[in-house]
């Protein structure tokens, strides 16, 4: 049975895990959805109550009834490379190939819906909370008195985008930034705004789950510097940690909560050795920490796209969660 | 506690339902996401391990919390109305209100994830199938190989869109056509085409489902006319109809497994009586099944969703499914 990836023809971290699959023999289809139609072909017939599909790719044709596991690593918009590009075309091509993979027996790392759930930070923050995971006192709010109010609360607070990236064209990330004590909040109105207390850290944490496994890395940080690590200027290396033994539990109720299969964890470990979540990236980068630290996470990877295929009946509604 | 209403000013069939709930005193609260920020304004707070929101519409100010329903009935693009509309406020808007809202204890018609999974055709005829209904012979394909081949053992075929209504301004639905029998399937290359055994059909079926309840429709029509009912001008009315026990049970198995808790589904009738799977819309109007049969479908949904509130813990990750 085949792992299909599905992600764009230059992808540095999807190759890191592709060595290990070829090292270990298991087949593997490789395409980018902004390929279909063209490079990449599909046909399912659904006859006398069963269903039989295929995916061309490159020449080479791969069974959908046969795919053992699904990983959406960074798939192109479809049919972007089409040779006449329209929202139409588009629409029709994202729903042949997902709704016919949808219906497939295969394990998804991560399965579109919850990739797109967990997504959302407000639910993320929610989730977090509830799993007993510490969270940074956080407003998200289009009320200025409400944001004037915090404020006053918690003197010391950072800004960030409620969404993540800007959605332009390659994705901006918009850094974490400070708020200035005497900050005016009338804009609060014209757009949804997240404040969190800021959070004096000593360290930044990555943990990197896949499927059971967790690998937590940390850097040093000197507590008065930039707020957003992905902004700040620091010698200090990613090392590997070990995790605290509660720390894991929350987390494996989170992921298992979010019926995640993997997840990129980002935690602010404060003075006290308190890990604070800040977030849950779904398709978060590896790759960075994977050579700093040695860590194993494409190979994790790969060996979790490598286990057989689930039970085809649980599946049909999507989730990699086992039904009883 | 208030069920919540998202969809657009003009609604006459929401307002159908606020009729029902507004009688039996439930409090509502409706609103479009369009407005967001602006006439709708939201704030949520997450401090010491708990979550406090509120949205406010109108001028009345609503616990998220408290909510004890929500139907996604026809809403608007978050912020779409703002003062200075952006494809980022957009996406700000979108993630802090779906985001709050999924993380509520309230119950879903329907679900965002559901809602976009059961969009899927292929999916759909996939979850037919496994149900027991009966599905015509159908092909989705990019290959023109494959369309001609399934031309020759089906040679009275219709084709239709994949992904339901053309995604213009307003949506135009693209209507289901007869393919000439010496059709030329070359085109199937640059567009994956759906084709599917025409059922010679004595009448159209429209099922529409709220929570357990079923309510069948029935349309006589000349089995040579036109194949979409949408398009068809015909004098026959709709009128109740028993539904066939067997099939009752294969939907509650559809919208179960779908996790839907309202479906219009499509059948369409043979000269024997069966009922053939054609599609079940997540979000398909009722209006004018309720006008002409009589059919009390929008008390169905004001019933639906004056129900209490179910378990908060149970609705963390979202469906509507009951976790033991």
């Amino acid at each position: 049975m085949t792992v299909l990836i599905l992600t764009g023809e230059e992808d540095v971290t999807a190759d890191m895990v592709v060595v290990h699959l070829n090292a270990s023999g298991v087949p593997v289809v490789r395409l980018d959805p902004a390929d279909l139609p063209g490079g990449v072909a599909l046909s399912g017939e659904y006859v006398h109550g069963s269903f039989r599909g295929h995916l061309s790719s490159g020449g080479r044709l791969v069974s959908i009834e046969g795919l053992r596991s699904v990983w959406v690593r960074r798939p192109g918009t479809p049919a972007a490379r089409a040779a006449m590009p329209s929202a139409w075309l588009t629409e029709e091509s994202a729903q042949a190939l997902y709704g016919m993979l949808r219906g497939c027996g295969a394990r998804w790392m991560n399965h579109p819906d919850a990739a797109r759930r967990a997504r959302h930070k407000p639910w993320q923050l929610r989730l977090a909370q509830r799993c007993g995971l510490p969270v940074p006192a956080t407003l998200i709010t289009t009320f200025p008195q409400a944001a004037q109010e915090f404020a006053e609360r918690y003197p010391d607070l950072v800004v960030k985008p409620v969404s993540g990236a800007h959605p332009q064209d390659p994705p901006r990330a918009v850094p974490t930034s400070r708020v200035a004590p005497d900050a005016d909040f009338s804009a609060v109105a014209f757009g949804p705004t997240l404040l969190q207390r800021r959070i004096a850290k000593r360290a930044d944490i990555r943990l990197t789950v896949v499927g059971d496994r967790m690998l937590a890395a940390r850097k040093e940080c000197d507590p008065e510097s930039e707020v957003d690590v992905r902004f700040a200027v620091s010698d200090a290396p990613w090392r590997p940690v070990d995790m605290p033994p509660r720390t894991a539990e929350r987390v494996r109720s989170y992921v298992r909560t979010a019926d995640l299969a993997y997840g990129a964890f980002d935690f602010a470990e404060d003075a006290d050795g308190t890990w604070w979540f800040l977030e849950c990236n779904q398709s978060g980068q590896f790759g960075f920490v994977e050579v700093e630290t040695g860590q194993p996470i494409a190979r994790g990877i790969a060996e979790w796209l490598a286990q057989p295929a689930a039970r085809r009946q649980a599946r049909v509604n999507g989730a990699n969660t086992a039904v009883p």
